[in-house]
């Protein structure tokens, strides 16, 4: 199972999203999703986080909260586990990255982008309750979004 | 790096605890701890430990929080990541199971039992705060506790 972490970074009722458009081979390709990576030997989740913060946006995570924990189901990709966090972070806001623009969007906004079927059913939950969630998203080959599983109850895909 | 849960199961003040006697090349050997154990292919964190408590203690967990992330760095055993929960359980408790023996432990002597020195870091906060906290566990080969960070500040080992 990849380990990896994610966070929406929060300014002025935005979040910071990044439009992944330049990996090749990049299972995210043309996506809207927040900023993130893969956890490195020996880090723990935050370790992880505030050097992608870092790395990808060229600023530095000043507060972060664990939000979710998101277990991916990709058939295409492998299996995916997620911490997935808000924060907040000082410093100006690189443009774009080795893997995508960068672009603070209005948070009643959010849902206008590309963005993956299951990621619409956990970012609400970031606006509804600051208890940390546990969500489970199967998707089928090709990104069909097949089952969506709230701590421990399944949902219909668009709750 | 392993994934694996661990629910410390409450009931009338006490913790269900396992004093770890019975598998061979057991990393917990002799140790006492919570039940829990390691994720299968396509498990969520409270699918496997709604599974490990009914394999492990014969009782249904009914009801389960998301209490912390641990990051074991375990040079004899390789790393691990637990998701640490606690949680109320329906039915009778076994008297043991295939990794060791079953007893309800009044809160206030789960420190008097052979711990991991980590656990004796983690376990109090279970009682302070209902926050989900991660803590970063840094083991020396033979077992030995080196560090102890919480939510990404550095502890003394036994703060």
């Amino acid at each position: 199972m990849r380990l990896t972490t994610l966070c929406y970074i929060e300014k002025d009722g935005c979040y910071l999203m990044m439009n992944r458009n330049k990996k090749k081979n990049d299972e995210n390709q043309g996506k809207w999703i927040g900023v993130g990576g893969h956890l490195e030997d020996n880090e723990s989740p935050e370790e992880c986080i505030v050097r992608e913060v870092r790395e990808e946006t060229g600023m530095e995570l000043t507060e972060w909260k664990l939000r979710g924990i998101l277990t991916f189901i990709l058939p295409d990709w492998g299996n995916e586990m997620t911490f997935l966090y808000t924060g907040k972070a000082e410093g100006c806001v690189r443009e774009e990255c080795a893997e995508g623009v960068l672009k603070w969007i209005p948070k009643e906004k959010i849902m206008d982008l590309a963005l993956w079927e299951g990621d619409r059913a956990f970012l609400p939950l970031l606006e509804k309750s600051e208890d940390c969630f546990s969500m489970k998203l199967i998707y089928a080959s090709g990104g069909e979004l097949k089952g969506c599983v709230l701590d421990g109850k399944p949902l219909g895909k668009t709750e």
